[in-house]
C-alpha cells in the first residue's frame, strides 16, 4: 500500500513526473538523502534462499516465500517496519552477498532468514563487512539476543553471576554458534562453556572438526577456546555440574534425559528450545531439579521467541539510520528485554516478556538506537524522548492502518476453515 | 501494508509458524503454487540501475528510488498491482540479468525502468529469454504501445491505412527503437519508415553505425531494413512527404521546424513527445498543416502517456499468470486503448484515452489476459467476464484502501508547501 495521498491525477504530478525530479537530483548530489526523500528509511529486505526453512529444510526460494511473508507481517505489525520478502535463487554464498550488495541502495536494512550453515556465517560476515546498512541473520543474532535476555533474568532469580556460571550448549547450529559468541561478549567465560554437537563434546582433540576447520571455522574455534576442563563425552557429561543448559538440538522429548538434569548444579536453568517439541518436557526437567525452564513454545511459560527481538531492534536501527548492528547492540537489546520483564516482576515462570506486551518493542528500539548513537554507527542522532515517540507513533500507525482496512472490509477475515 | 487480518497473537499462528509450514511444503512439491499461497500472483518488481533516469541521466540507484516509488504508486493506484521498487547497484548488463534471475521466485512480473541504451536492449532480451515471468521495459514496450494506440485512431480520423503510410521516426533511443519494431509488427512496411538519429537519416551507407553494429544491433538492422527509398539527410528530408512523424528526440521547441511539417503529406500526424517541451509546439505544427498533434504533456490534448499502458497490461498478465508479454500483446493492448477512445468518440484532439478514464485499465487488462491465453503463455485460463470482474475488484480495492487510510488520517495529506 502506498503511503502518500492520492486525491486525483494532480497527485501524480507531485509523486511522479515532474515532481519526482527534485528529490532525485538532490539524492544524486548526496545519496544519504535517499533516507529522507524516499521510504528507504523504513525498508527492510527479508532475504532467504530457502536452503533451511524452519522445520522443512532445503525447500528452495519459492517455498520459502510464505515464511518470509509471515516474517514481513511480524516486522510491520510489531515494529512498524516496511519489510519486503525477497526469496532468491542463488547457488553459492558469494551470489547471495553480491545480491545483497546489489539491493543495498533501496533498503535501510537486511534481515537474512532460513539460510543453511555454514554458508549463513559467511554471508552474514561478508555482508556486514561490505554493506553500509545493518545486515542481521535472525536465526543467529535474533535467537542469541532473546536467549541472553532470558538468561540475564534467570540468573537474577537464582542469584548467580554471568562471569561465574558454567554453561552446557547442546547443538552447534547457527543459533547456538551465535549464542555462544554473544554469551562470551556478555561476560560468560569461554572456558566455562561446554558445547556438544551430534558427535559429542567439542574439545581440541576433535579431529573430525579440525579436518574441516576452513569450512567449520567457528566450530574449531570453539574446540580450542571453550571447555577449559577438557571434558569429553556427550550430553550427560556436558550437563554434569552445569549451571545452565542451552539446547537447540533436535525435537524431543528424550534428547535430554531427566537423570542428566539431576546431575546439573543446584538451581539449574534449562533452555530446551527445539520446535515443535522441546528436548525435555518442562515438567520432567523441573521434577529432575531444574529451577527455571524455558522453551520455544507459546503454550508453556518462558517462551524464547525471536519475535520479541527483531521488530524492536530494526525499529531502533532504522530510526537512527545505523550502518550496522553490532554485537554490543544485541547485548543492549537483551538487557532492555530483561529489564522490561523485571519491571513487571520476574519469577521462575516469567523471565522474558511475552509477545503481547506491546510496549516492549519501542523499549528495545530506543535502547538499540541509543547504543548505535553511542558507538558512532548512527547516521543521525535523536534524543531518548524523540526516539520513544517516533517508535510508538510508527508502530501505532502500522496497527491502526491494518485494523482500519479490516474494519472497512478491505482486508477479509481469516476464513473459518483456515 | 499486509493484506491478511491480524486480530491478536493467535493470527500469527496462522500466518507464521506453525501455519506457514503447510503452504511451504505444498509449494516445495509444486513451485507454481507460490502464485496461489503467497502474494506472488500480484508482486511486480520495478527495477532500475538509475543509469538513465527521466530528464536527469545517469544518477545512480539511490537517486532513481523516488522515480521507482512513483512508478510503484501508479502500478497500485491504476492497476491494483503490488509493485516494489528495487534500485540496484550493478555494473554491467549481465549483472542486471543475474539479479532478475535471482529474484524471479518472488515475483509475478518485472518492470524495467530508466536503464540506459544499448544495455537496456540486452537486459530485456536476455531476461525475457531466461525468465518464466513477464519482463517488460516500460521505456521501450510501454511507450511503443501507447504511440501505436494513438496512431491507430489518428489513422481512422484521417482515413489512412497502417500498411500504406510512410513514417518518419525522429530519435533512435529505447522508446523509438521499440516503437519502430512494434509498428512493423502492426503492419507498417519497414521500407516506408525513415529513421533519424543525431547524425541524420539511417541508411545502409551509415558507416558510423556499421562499425558499431555488434553493440548497436537494432540501429544497424534499421539501416538495412528501413528507408526503401534510400533517403539521406536529416529531419527535414525525413519529413518530406511523410504521413506520420514520431519524434522522441530532445526537448524543443525548434527541433522540428514548422516549414518541415509543411512539407509532410496532407493530413499529417505529428507525435512530438520530448519532455518537458515538445520538439515543436502543437499550435505551430497545426498552423504548418499538421492535422493531428500528440505530445507527452498532460496540459495539451492527446497526451502520449505510458501510464495508460503498464497498469492494465500487468493487471492482465498477472491475472492469468502469464510467462511473458509478447509483442502481439502490446498490439492487442494498443487496440484496446484505441477502441476505448473510439467508443467515446475520437476526433483530432482525442485520439487516446485520458488517465482519468479509469475504466480503461481493466479493459486493457482483459484484452492482454485473453491474448496471453490465446497464445498459450498463460498459466491459468479465465473467461472474459471473470477477468473483467477480477480486474475491477482488485483495482477498486487498491483505491478504496488508500482512500480509507487517508480518510482516517493514517496517510497524511500533501503539505501545502509541497
Amino acid at each position: 500500500m502506498p503511503k502518500c495521498p492520492v486525491t486525483g491525477l494532480e497527485s501524480f504530478a507531485v509523486w511522479y513526473t515532474p515532481g519526482v525530479a527534485e528529490p532525485s537530483s538532490e539524492i544524486h548530489k548526496e545519496p544519504d538523502l535517499s533516507f529522507v526523500y524516499t521510504n528507504r528509511w523504513n525498508y527492510v529486505a527479508v532475504v532467504s534462499d530457502g536452503s533451511r526453512v524452519l522445520g522443512l529444510g532445503d525447500v528452495g526460494p519459492e517455498a520459502a516465500l510464505p515464511v518470509m511473508e509471515g516474517k514481513a507481517l511480524l516486522f510491520k505489525y510489531l515494529g512498524g517496519v516496511d519489510a519486503f520478502p525477497l526469496c532468491v535463487r542463488a547457488e553459492d554464498p558469494d551470489e547471495i552477498v553480491e545480491f545483497l550488495k546489489c539491493i543495498e541502495p533501496t533498503f535501510g536494512g537486511i534481515n537474512l532468514e532460513d539460510i543453511s550453515k555454514p554458508k549463513c556465517f559467511y554471508v552474514l560476515e561478508e555482508a556486514r563487512r561490505r554493506l553500509n546498512i545493518p545486515v542481521w541473520h535472525d536465526d543467529q543474532q535474533g535467537t542469541a539476543t532473546v536467549v541472553l535476555a532470558g538468561l540475564m533474568n534467570a540468573l537474577k532469580i537464582v542469584g548467580k553471576k554471568m562471569d561465574e556460571i558454567s554453561v552446557a550448549i547442546i547443538g552447534v547450529g547457527a543459533a547456538n554458534t551465535r549464542t555462544a559468541i554473544v554469551l562470551m561478549k556478555a561476560g560468560v567465560k569461554a572456558g566455562n562453556i561446554v558445547m556438544v554437537d551430534s558427535k559429542g563434546i567439542l574439545h581440541p582433540g576433535r579431529r573430525d572438526i579440525e579436518e574441516k576447520k576452513d569450512v567449520e571455522r567457528y566450530k574449531w574455534k570453539f574446540c580450542v577456546e571453550t571447555n577449559a576442563e577438557g571434558k569429553t563425552g556427550g550430553i550427560p557429561e556436558a550437563l554434569e555440574g552445569a549451571d545452565v543448559c542451552i539446547s537447540m538440538a533436535r525435537p524431543g522429548p528424550g534428547v535430554i534425559k531427566p537423570e542428566w538434569v539431576s546431575r546439573m548444579a543446584d538451581d539449574a536453568i534449562v533452555f530446551a528450545c527445539a520446535n515443535p517439541t522441546p528436548e525435555i518436557w518442562p515438567w520432567d526437567a523441573k521434577e529432575a531439579g531444574a529451577r527455571i525452564v524455558a522453551t520455544g513454545r507459546s503454550d508453556f511459560p518462558n517462551q524464547v521467541n525471536n519475535s520479541l527481538g527483531f521488530p524492536g531492534i530494526f525499529r531502533g536501527v532504522l530510526d537512527v539510520r545505523a550502518r550496522t548492528i553490532s554485537d554490543d547492540m544485541c547485548i543492549v537489546a537483551a538487557k532492555a528485554l530483561a529489564e522490561f520483564a523485571e519491571e513487571r516482576g520476574i519469577h521462575e515462570d516469567y523471565i522474558i516478556p511475552r509477545m503481547d506486551e506491546w510496549e516492549v518493542y519501542p523499549k528495545v528500539a530506543v535502547a538499540c538506537a541509543l547504543e548505535a548513537i553511542k558507538e558512532g554507527i548512527a547516521r543521525i542522532k535523536l534524543s531518548k524522548q524523540e526516539l520513544w515517540e517516533r517508535a510508538v507513533t510508527i508502530i501505532r500507525n502500522a496497527r491502526e492502518s491494518l485494523h482500519a482496512l479490516i474494519e472497512r472490509g478491505l482486508i477479509k477475515p481469516i476464513p473459518a476453515s483456515a
